[in-house]
């Protein structure tokens, strides 16, 4: 059984959107990703947090098989977010930043980590996820996301580490600034050049776009939502559902590829549907397969068949 | 064979996008709408231009079979647009306007037009639609497209033209301000229940949403251009390429509205491809059909199969 390498934040949240408000929550992208992935694979997970950390937290990634022998107890307080949304819930608006114990984060892999088969780098300074590629022997399958901050302050080695990997995943704006294109298609092609094999655009509620380099393109829709009560943490579920979902199937190919973009887009659907990881923890096969199946229905289209052209030209 | 009729502007147009200029080129809802619905069905044109539309644009209407009896020449200039497009092509910047003989634009259907099948009210004044639903016997099927302006100015009216109307061509922005939610589910679900049995929400480069009042909800793509030389009509070919194949079908349902919508999305691709009307005139069935067959490419994902839980868990 493969295992999967998930490295990046650990935090506490403090929230207000629309629809409610939610004071110190789980949040960070290895809670949302773990969770999502731990669905279908041992999950190795690497972060640190501080003495506030809640056991109940470490008890819920423990009751998903998640190996927490990464996960760093330190003196100090964990990362913290404050922020809110307004009735648009596509940007989300910060208050205050607390780095803390996250600040001199520098991840360590147990040894018993070093034969992970899948790595997901989540977003951190791009030299930290040096780093862990450097420590991991052999993986089959690595990805990589970022975001704008290490875009325009350490793009040098924000290319080095996608030069290595195999997926680079980024949302619409990322793309659009690494490569100071307007178009997503030829931004992903840019991307494409720098080495990796594949790249996915999240494009939040329009779902997201995955390219490989033999020209291939596969376009996912987004869950359609009525209510959006929280949406943090929905791109490192997608991650997190993605890989998971990859790293369960026999081959890496394009057709387990295409399933694992809507698996990622229906765990991120769930995600976004309750504050913090509180429906994504609840999620069973059952709910998933459901989702999946509206996927489905939400985009299958007939063949077009014989055109007759007008009689009348 | 059923005939559609096709209500709206005819204009030239002068612009620029990054890609080159053209001057007093052909364009207007109704030019855009009526080649694309042409390809299948015989077209009714209603519009009015000046004495200085060029002969070869009534030609090329003529070329596809279209009726262009309802094409009103009055003394004066036709209705001009000029514009331009930064390098992100989303947004058109207008210079100038001058809506010259458009602007006492008032739709009287030749009689020959009256038993029209298909109606599609492309962006003019909403009470010059509802004229214009008055004046049609036994429609089929109408469907209405509007703008930011007469959602401001004349919402009462327009308001009266969707409770009439089966479906509602709106753009993203469009419905987040009728239905004043930046949410498009949302959105959709209110404007069903004005009265239409459908909604479609155009998104431009994220492709288009198609709601029904079974809570039935259809996501297109859209074609992955990595190259927009010109976005205008765009929406309009959407419109004219979704009715005339709509048209075409002998039932309406389900399956054929999901095939027209791929339909309307394929031919709005090659609009974008070149200035004004130049690439969408060309293309053939053998083009449309190709196109189509890369939105199934584009969109195919297997069914997801039994999910194995983890053993760990």
């Amino acid at each position: 059984m493969s295992k999967v390498l998930i490295v990046g934040s650990i935090g506490l949240d403090t929230l207000e959107t629309p629809f409610g408000k939610r004071e110190s929550v789980l949040g960070g992208s290895v809670s949302y990703a773990s969770i999502a992935a731990s669905l279908f694979s041992p999950i190795n997970m690497v972060g640190v947090v501080g003495q506030d950390f809640p056991a109940v937290y470490v008890d819920l990634f423990k009751s998903r098989g998640i190996n927490t022998n990464g996960l760093e107890f330190r003196e100090g307080n964990t990362f913290k977010w404050k922020g809110y949304y307004e009735y648009d819930m596509n940007q989300a608006h910060t208050l205050e930043t607390h780095l803390n114990v996250f600040a001199d984060f520098n991840p360590v892999l147990p040894n018993e980590y070093v034969d992970s088969d899948f790595v997901f780098l989540a977003n951190i300074h791009p030299s930290l996820q040096l780093n862990v590629l450097d420590q991991i022997k052999t993986p089959k399958f690595t990805m990589v996301d970022t975001m704008n901050l290490w875009i325009s302050t350490t793009k040098n080695e924000l290319m080095e580490v996608i030069k290595r990997v195999n997926m680079v995943l980024l949302n619409e704006g990322e793309a659009r600034q690494l490569c100071e294109t307007p178009n997503l298609v030829a931004a992903a092609n840019q991307i494409l050049e720098m080495g990796p094999d594949f790249v996915i655009i999240k494009k939040g509620e329009h779902g997201a776009l995955m390219f490989d380099k033999m020209g291939g393109i596969f376009s996912s829709p987004a869950y359609p939502l009525e209510m959006i009560k929280d949406p943090t943490g929905a791109g490192d579920t997608f991650a997190g559902g993605f890989i998971g979902y990859l790293s369960h199937m026999e081959e890496i190919n394009a057709i387990n590829l295409r399933k694992a973009v809507i698996i990622g887009s229906a765990l991120a659907s769930f995600t976004a549907e309750d504050f913090s990881l509180d429906k994504l923890k609840t999620v069973s096969f059952v709910d998933l397969q459901e989702r999946y199946s509206e996927f489905e229905r939400l985009s299958a289209f007939e063949s077009l068949g014989a055109l007759q052209k007008q009689t009348i030209i």
